[in-house]
């Protein structure tokens, strides 16, 4: 008899969250030319986080510090927050495995949106929680549904993308506020903001880290350009980082983006640079797509999503994209599997891709598309 | 109410497998200037591995292939398996973690060995497996009574590092087929290789990835000397690879890492400088202690176990070291805790660390210490 596995991975599904663009380019044989379905930072890291990394090459064959001191030091000093409120990861994906485990029971329940962050949905699978779905309205987080279904199952946990992915709208702190006030006093929110650096100051909530119903989350691959590096961090009640502690991976964070993510946090003018450079190219798409007679969501992330009217279309046009060489994704769920969700890159790529989209959206749209 | 951790997870103690060398040089104030503690490579990595880090920086703002395509395909062609019998991970401890959790229902058994590596204990009291702990004999892991504490507890895990830490010493494959053979059916040995470069040739069976009764697991942290990169990978049978792909991180591993690890596979005569650097440190070390009346354990990994007679003796020492400036470890349960573990290093540390050594023995020696 071989050895079994546990009920749980047995009953499993054979998933991955994201299937990634080197698999399609080696399932078609086809090299991409245009990278923008990941949110990368096609701007790039901070030159001074860079030559960190190519500096912490010398001490590679030492263990970096499971503690993550120095790192962990600086955020906490940057968010105002007790070091015991910071723990450091191999990226948000790491923590929100962390945070499934710690909180969520085999069978209880954790909410989401219909569409929101594949990875949570994949950890809560693999833990057996009960994952609630929410439907998106008007293109954002139903922040009243998701309070309320997290009522009515009883979750653990909600998980919340502020700024949204995978379609760029945003909440204001105070309604982030009243949602929180709202939730079941037993249950925390996993507040994702990736992509927080690119939001409105209103957007952007106090971190109160004694709050015991809020982690925040966040990371150095976006607008920090490190997505290579997978390195995030937590911020949030000291005795959930304590419990996180009790089973994280101690060794698991690499050395050499522990160094580079302290030499980005010491150049805030890289991160300045890089969000304006985006919001420029935000209104390029925006103005790309009206002149095409598509419409964009609003975003206050580096990428925007298209409406594309219809998900027949959305798919169509996605698959016309990756045939001429350009790599993006699309919702996967409705409502927004109507939109493709485009990566803002510099100038020249947005050119190239203005370029592609101009000549073959005619056809896609003049093609007709079965019901979905 | 506070959201509530699972019980699993609120009954779990405050507890790392490893307190780091950094969290002791902030604990006493005083930096180390030896560091001989964690078996990391102070030979370093291959010119041409750190070479294709820096390079890699260069492209840090996107995220590494979540498949490990590259990486997987030419540590299959060097093992002559398949592409569906490997994966890579973020070290060892990563890949242990999976195991466990793959195969380990809570109350489940698995067997290691008292004073073995504390990073499989800590993920079998993770995820609430009950650890069952076989005593070393005459320092070598006891094959016969590991396999008897698995059929004894209905074990589904074995853990065993061969050659071993932290002793050095190693079985022969023979041995292990032996072993092998006479485990429950229904048992998986975890064979941690991460010292395997060093060992002689009849010490490494082979690696046949049929057997669903074995998982090979590797690392670039040793001979290698990528620690900091934290990568890793398993080989074994197909259906324990596709369950891992069902709960591991698919974003987990640094990209820089993957770059780095393919150049080192690409550089064996480096690895072959290492293990005879490594070769040759031994015996000076084993020379050293011979010097001071002491003797060592026989190793083939890139430390050597000093046998300092008593734990107390043991612990005065390791003491005495770190106060002179020179982080090493001793394993934590008799009967290896009459030893210390001290990592080989090049000549010139080697020098220092006998200095020392040579210095302090003495006033060691000559103290009264009360019975353990």
């Amino acid at each position: 008899m071989d050895p079994p596995f546990t009920r749980l991975v047995a009953d499993l599904p054979a998933t991955v969250p994201f299937v990634g663009p080197e698999a399609l380019e080696r399932r078609t044989g086809r090299p991409f030319q245009l990278r923008l379905g990941a949110n990368e930072s096609l701007f790039g890291p901070s030159p001074h986080a860079a030559e960190a990394m190519r500096a912490a090459v010398e001490h590679v064959a030492l263990y970096g510090d499971p503690e993550n001191a120095a790192l962990r030091s600086e955020l906490a000093r940057a968010h105002g927050v007790a070091l015991e409120n910071v723990m450091v990861a191999s990226g948000i994906d790491d923590l929100l495995g962390l945070a499934v485990r710690a909180f969520l029971e085999p069978g209880v329940a954790a909410v989401t949106s219909l569409g929101a962050y594949p990875t949570f949905n994949y950890h809560v699978d693999g833990y057996g929680g009960h994952l609630e779905r929410v439907s998106y309205r008007q293109d954002r987080n139903d922040l009243e549904a998701l309070a309320a279904a997290a009522h009515r199952v009883q979750a653990r946990l909600v998980y919340l993308a502020n700024p949204d992915n995978p379609t760029g709208t945003w909440q204001s702190a105070r309604d982030l506020r009243t949602f929180v006030d709202r939730l079941p006093s037993d249950c925390l929110v996993l507040l994702d903001e990736a992509y927080v650096d690119f939001a409105p100051p209103d957007a952007i909530p106090a971190i109160d880290a004694t709050d015991p119903r809020v982690l925040h989350l966040r990371t150095f691959s976006k607008a920090h350009g490190m997505a290579g590096a997978r390195i995030g961090y937590a911020i949030g009640p000291a005795p959930t980082i304590a419990a996180f502690d009790k089973i994280r991976l101690h060794y698991g964070v690499n050395s050499i983006a522990q160094e580079g993510a302290l030499a980005s946090l010491a150049d805030p003018a890289h991160i300045q640079r890089v969000v304006a450079a985006v919001a420029e190219g935000r209104r390029e798409y925006e103005e790309l797509a009206r002149s095409l007679g598509l419409s964009t969501l609003p975003s206050a992330a580096n990428f925007v999503a298209i409406d594309v009217g219809e998900a027949a279309q959305a798919r169509a046009l996605l698959t016309s994209l990756e045939e001429h060489g350009v790599f993006v994704r699309m919702p996967n769920a409705p409502p927004l599997d109507r939109c493709i969700r485009v990566t803002v890159a510099p100038p020249t790529q947005r050119s190239a891709f203005a370029a592609i989209l101009r000549a073959i959206w005619p056809t896609v749209l003049s093609r007709q598309y079965p019901e979905v």
